[in-house]
């Protein structure tokens, strides 16, 4: 199974040139699209996301992750393997939580480059075709790398920011929610905000923070959309209390 | 074949969720994307748009159905056939007007839950299971139920307000244009509104209304945005004279 | 392989009814969505967005292709034959400039019609069973046709003009960067651009064009939205000296 992560927005050009190079190079692979609107060039944020969904996704699954504002510089192409599953991206921090909280990970810098590399879309170029190499059973086209060694930004094991705010305006954070008391508040946007188990816990109006689907600590409103009633947005800070 | 219909919007990180479960549960089954952006938190408006659109979907097909304010409550989950096709999803009126214009209706009240069932996701963790057994050629997970003992709320059998306004500014209702003369007028938005066959049967810019594929009395304006022409927004009510 | 460019919008009701048809019509058939956020209602500006993206999907592969501002009214429906790939649509334009660059192009006037067709979905009732009967193998449904008998509108052969802006606020035009040197500067929203390699060869917030990955002129800002930043819309004039 072929997993796609990316801020490349759904809709546009991007993603179907993908999924046309991955029907020529590993022709009848599943491949799903897991997310389109990744917080744009937001390769930090991007990352706690990324290592909250994959949960669902079998072991062998292969991601081709692409949130990759230095594309066309120098920064490395990498594989990663975390807890069974690999991942295809960019050095630049992506694929960095995922890592630290696999088992045993591994990592491989990709040394394969196509006839021909255009400066601005490796996903279709490189990420893609080496995802479908992986995809394919091929032993991943690089060279093994110390996890160490790679791009590891000074991050912390978890995120106290906004990292996505979804279509009910329900604001995701970067905090495991199995990292704080269920007695907790959680501050943002000026409100000490109470844990609630669901939506239909508490009265439509009040904000509170819940376990979501994925993990993550999430700023909720029944009925209402957190995002707006509390002025959160794509990096705002939290504390949990 | 199964079919997606949520208000989850396309590009988050649900949609992909739920197809890693389907994948997962249902390998090789069509999985097609129907709509993502019903109205959010808004199971009346959403279930007539649903039961316009099944249309061109055969018998057997399955239905995945989210539009679910009131998922982690104690709202009940249920199976509907209606016409051949079955209808997974929560037991809050979205399979009404599906219901009521059935031949022989049947209904099932679903019994399995899941090891792991999130309080806020349940199309993943519970409905995108079911719709796989059933997919699947499973007998439904639930215990037959009497149609007229489901939640069924007191709707009208024609909504006669905007229940969806698409990419172009057309307002879609939730009156199908049969159960009107041709010659009717529809006031919308403070202004009466006669019929055309199609777009190119009136002037630039004026507005009429016409019945729509789906079967339904949809509001335009020839090369403009009807929604925003004339103030239309979802719940808009409209009348017939 | 079956591909799907349009002015759909992700999300909506529309992509979906198509890939039912296709799934019944043409079972087993990867389909492959491209673009659905192409110009509303612009055949021109969406002409020379698709001619410059087909490059990466193989020889055989038959496109969906609907702009269609005219349905419903008296335009033809056409298959194009373009270096070995196969569209579908309407006869406004859209296909012109791929014709244009074809070495050997063949045209067809769709003569098949479905036994309802819609007056406003000619993508569900037209396009897409005619698009599966090619993809089944069977012959074209139609009439074959001078290319030069086709709605062949009075356009340039590069469009200088932006054509489609993406999620990162990246303009894109309508001329073809091999058509100019690379010391051309590009003047748009006011400004004199010049030529970068790509994002990271300049500062961040100074804009500049590059030749995209689809092979256009791109108006881009490191780090930045290009069309905010200089106010460019789809159709904004660029001149190039």
């Amino acid at each position: 199974m072929l997993v796609l992560f990316t801020d490349f927005g759904e809709g546009g050009p991007y993603v179907g040139q993908i999924k046309a190079v991955l029907a020529r190079e590993a022709p009848g692979t599943d491949v799903i699209d897991l997310l389109h609107d990744a917080p744009v060039f937001d390769a930090k944020r991007s990352a706690y996301l990324l290592a909250a969904l994959v949960d669902p996704f079998p072991s062998g699954s292969v991601f081709l992750c692409v949130v990759d504002p230095g594309v066309g510089g120098d920064r490395a192409a990498v594989v990663v393997e975390a807890d069974g599953r690999r991942f295809v991206g960019p050095d630049n921090g992506l694929l960095d939580p995922l890592l630290r909280r696999a088992d045993r990970p591994a990592a491989w810098s990709i040394s394969w480059r196509p006839a021909a590399l255009s400066s601005s879309f490796h996903g279709r170029d490189l990420f893609a075709p080496v995802s479908a190499m992986i995809a394919r059973g091929e032993d991943v086209p690089g060279v093994p790398t110390d996890v160490d060694t790679l791009g590891r930004p000074e991050w912390p094991d978890e995120l106290d920011e906004i990292v996505y705010i979804d279509r009910y305006g329900n604001a995701m954070t970067g905090r495991r929610a199995n990292t704080i008391p269920a007695s907790a508040a959680v501050e943002a946007g000026g409100e000490r905000i109470m844990r609630a188990t669901t939506f239909s816990d508490v009265p439509p109006g009040t904000p509170f923070w819940y376990e979501n689907s994925a993990g993550l600590v999430e700023i909720a409103v029944n009925m209402g959309r957190a995002a707006d009633r509390l002025g959160l947005e794509i990096g705002t800070p939290i504390a949990t209390t």
